[in-house]
C-alpha cells in the first residue's frame, strides 16, 4: 500500500530536503528510518525539496510498503527511529496513484521576521532579524499586488528550472505578532525556486521604503529578477502546509 | 557610574545563570564580555539566578564602570563580544544605590507547553511537549486559586533557602496559542526556588484530571511539597520581565 506522511522539521542542522553526497539531509534521514522500520530498502518521494536551513511544519512524502501495521501508527513507529529535529506528524493510506508533488493543490509558506532593535536569542533560529523599522501597512499594500495569477519571473531564482513562470497566489498576508515579530503568509498553487524568499526580501525593501508598493506591478511586468528585492535568508522560512484533494 | 542591563538568552547550552566551575554559565559570559570591553575586571550582579536550561527575555544585571561611553550604546558594544545566544537588549545609567535583586518590584515568567499528539521540531527547545489532552478551563480555575498572598511552601523546592515562603502572585493566566501551544503567565512580587516550574507541573496535572482545581487551596494550606505536581522541565520556562520603580 501507499503511505502518505506529513513531515515537520527544524532545518537548522540539515542541508535541505534532497539527498546529496557528504551532507546530511531530511530525505536521507527519512529513508534510513523507514527502511530500518520495515527492514527493506525504501525510498520516499517528497512534495517539496526545501533548501538548506528552511524549516517545515507540513512537508509531505509518500512511499510504498507491504505491512500489517495500522497506517495511522506508522508515524509513531518512524518517529522512534528519527532524530529529534524531524517528526512525522501524520501517516495515512492513500490510493496507489497518489503523488506528493503532482497531486498538490496548494502550498502555504510562512516567512518570519523579527523587527526590533536587538533580537531575542530564543527567536534567532526561526526568524530573520531585521533591525530597521518596517511599515507593515506598506508591506501589505505591496503584497496585495502579488495576489492572483502572474508571471513571477522577477520573483524566481535565475536557477529556476520550469516550463512556465506563471503561478497563482491565493493569499499574501503580513501580520504582526509579539516581540516585534512579522509573519508573511503566502498560499498559492505552486512556487518557483526561491520565490517565497524573494517575495519576503522584496516586501522588506518596501517596508523599509527602499521600494514603493506601487512599483510591484512594474516589477512583475518587467520579468527581470534584478528589479525585485534580495532573497531573504533561509532560516526565516517555514513550509507550513500542502493541501491535496486526496488525504 | 552604575549601569543596568536587560539581558535575554537562549538557555539551551548553558548551565544556568550563576558562575560555577567547569560549566558554561550566562553570568560568566557577561563578565567576560564586559571586562573585555572596558579592559578591566568587572563582575556583574544579577537579578535572578535562572536554572540550567531556563531562557530569558528580560533578566537584569548591574555593574559599575568609569566610562565616557553613552550608557544606551553599551548594550551594542557588549553584544559585539557575546555569543549569539545571549543579547543585552537595553543598557541605562541608574543611581549608585540600585540593586537588581533587592529593588525588583515584580517579576513575570512564562511557561510554554506544546499540547498536541506529536511535537513540532521548531518548538522543541522552548516549549515542554505534553501529548495527553489538557483542559485549559480547569487549569485557569486552578490558577485563580494561586493568585494573591499565600504561603507557597507546597510550591517550592525543598532546597529553597529563604526566611519566609509567603509570596504574592498578581497574575496567573493560562492562554492558548497556535499549534497546540499553552502559555502559563505568572507575575508576582517574588518567586521561591522552582516555584514557577512546580506551578506549571501542578496546572498540567489539573489539566490532565490528575488533580482537581478545588484541591489547590488544600495543597497550599498543607505546606507540603509532595502534594503539588512535579517540577516541569526547565526548557519550557522563560523569565519574561522584571519591573523596578527606577529604570
Amino acid at each position: 500500500m501507499r503511505i502518505k506522511l506529513t513531515v515537520a522539521y527544524d532545518g537548522t542542522n540539515y542541508h535541505g530536503w534532497q539527498i546529496q553526497p557528504n551532507s546530511l539531509t531530511i530525505e536521507e534521514c527519512l529513508n534510513k528510518a523507514i527502511s530500518e522500520l520495515f527492514n527493506e530498502d525504501i525510498l520516499i518521494i517528497g512534495a517539496s525539496r526545501t533548501d538548506a536551513g528552511v524549516h517545515a511544519h507540513g512537508n509531505v512524502a509518500a512511499f510504498d510498503v507491504d505491512t500489517r501495521m495500522e497506517p495511522s501508527r506508522i508515524a509513531f513507529a518512524i518517529n522512534d527511529k528519527l532524530p529529534k529535529d524531524i517528526r512525522v506528524l501524520d501517516s495515512m493510506e492513500v490510493p496507489d496513484s497518489f503523488h506528493p508533488r503532482f497531486d498538490a493543490k496548494d502550498k502555504e509558506y510562512k516567512y518570519n521576521i523579527t523587527n526590533r532593535r536587538i533580537y531575542l536569542p530564543t527567536e534567532r533560529l526561526y526568524s530573520y532579524f531585521y533591525h530597521r523599522p518596517l511599515d507593515i501597512n506598506k508591506m501589505q499594500r505591496a503584497a496585495n499586488h502579488l495576489i492572483g495569477e502572474h508571471d513571477f519571473t522577477s520573483f524566481a531564482s535565475i536557477h529556476s528550472q520550469t516550463n512556465t513562470f506563471v503561478r497563482t497566489l491565493y493569499e499574501c498576508n503580513v501580520d504582526s505578532g509579539d516581540n516585534g515579530k512579522l509573519i508573511i503568509s503566502v498560499r498559492g498553487n505552486g512556487f518557483l525556486y526561491n520565490m517565497v524568499r524573494i517575495i519576503a526580501g522584496t516586501l522588506i525593501k518596501v517596508g523599509a521604503d527602499a521600494i514603493s508598493c506601487d512599483e510591484i506591478p512594474d516589477i512583475l511586468n518587467a520579468k527581470n529578477r534584478s528589479l525585485a528585492g534580495p532573497t531573504a535568508p533561509a532560516h526565516g522560512l517555514i513550509l507550513h502546509n500542502i493541501s491535496y484533494t486526496i488525504g
